[in-house]
């Protein structure tokens, strides 16, 4: 039996690394492949004091979340609308006043000069309006869907013995679970979940055709056994608990794959 | 009396331009300014012979002008889904095959490693329809917004006569329109047609809210009096004669504008 992994971030650790010349740094609030949250008002509390920039990465947890930027010492955020159910192809930058910034695409004088070319305006009314609803109707939304995601955890956990909840012992975003499943393919368990109309993700979308284990996992120590066989399932206020059954019974299925690597 | 000024390129001065160190040259096959049109396959030709890559501003004219590009020359072209009636926000660049590049935007293995980020997805399927029905219904288009075009042209020609045609003498792509007025401010006559709910630009899109004149009216010699009262008129499959005769009413519009200017 391994222990959980968690994937926390050493606050003292992190921030013997900022030295003087640190110009900026960037905190992900959740962490797109295992859902564990960072402390950012503390770490940016701790980068503040020593004149640092602060980007937070807020892909995961925008419309999800607290997130108090009246508070928070930070200066930049980003979010992407497709996240918490707006279009995908849109996102958005927090800048704090006096944050100066440089453009990365050059040409025209749009946003301020700050993002060249014609603004996708269907996508950021939608990106609003999304918003808007993942406000209003936030908290119940995350009863509902951790309620769902730790049932599901719960079952392949208690089913399969080699199953490993990689992140479990830490703080979590209430939507995602990465489970490792020692001595598998990540491939392998993908494919069996898509036959039964399950769709998930092993390490993140950027890296999907991937065959190297994530680098999250490498680096929160998981052996390599158990993160070439780890598989990502984020859950919305979409799922039904019909769905949650089909994929709690991935003990079943995994029993099928063990038996026949044993051949 | 001003000659109209036509903004032509000189394919001649262009290619002594090139030289060996040219890497690649880039051609805007329809001025989205004043609509001008450059000839790309025999532009193309003169670079290719010479081996330099090609790249191609299709953005006025894709979906409007035919494009051949199994036979035109060149490596890389440039559109906009919002040109042709598809969603604003997207775009494509076609590549051939062999041309080597490298990604602007990094972090995700995207589009084949060119383009990090989650693609827009209702973006690009819209594009793809826009450019599907532009290209089964081009022909009767061109012809339906030409004669608007032209019908509109005439009545300020004829009823301006401080009115000049920027690239009037050039060929140009059938739904723009670039008037200059002498001695007249473009903001005070944009202002004059926003009152009609015409909105027009002076210069491009992409400088809007800049008081300086057009660069592109400056490099075609057009004098610094008519470039500074030159406003750019676009229509599409969309407008109608109702409208084309709104537009039409300027000449009475702009002569208050000159009365009160002598006053």
């Amino acid at each position: 039996m391994h222990p959980p992994f968690e994937g926390r971030l050493d606050l003292d650790e992190w921030n013997a690394k900022v030295t003087d010349d640190t110009a900026l740094v960037s905190l992900i609030h959740a962490n797109n492949e295992t859902g564990v949250i960072i402390n950012v008002p503390k770490a940016a509390s701790m980068a503040a004091e020593r004149g640092v920039t602060v980007h937070v990465d807020a892909v995961q947890s925008a419309g999800k979340l607290p997130i108090d930027l009246a508070a928070w010492p930070v200066q930049l955020m980003s979010m992407a609308g497709h996240k918490f159910h707006g279009p995908k192809g849109v996102g958005a930058l927090f800048v704090r006043r006096r944050t100066r910034l440089m453009p990365m695409l050059l040409g025209g004088s749009q946003e301020r000069d700050l993002r060249a070319g014609t603004e996708n305006v269907g996508g950021i009314v939608g990106m609003g309006i999304a918003a808007e609803i993942a406000s209003r109707h936030g908290a119940d939304v995350a009863e509902q869907v951790e309620a769902l995601r730790n049932e599901l955890e719960r079952a392949i956990l208690a089913g399969i013995s080699t199953a490993h909840l990689n992140g479990g012992g830490a703080d979590r975003i209430y939507n995602t679970t990465n489970i490792g499943f020692d001595g598998l393919e990540a491939a392998a368990i993908l494919l069996l979940l898509s036959e039964s109309g399950i769709c998930a993700s092993a390490g993140s979308a950027c890296s999907s055709g991937s065959l190297e284990p994530s680098h999250v996992l490498k680096a929160m120590h998981v052996e390599e056994r158990i993160a070439h066989g780890a598989i990502r399932l984020s859950l919305s206020k979409f799922n039904t608990r019909e769905e949650v059954n089909r994929v709690a019974a991935l003990p079943e299925l995994v029993s099928k794959l063990t038996t026949l690597n044993r051949r």
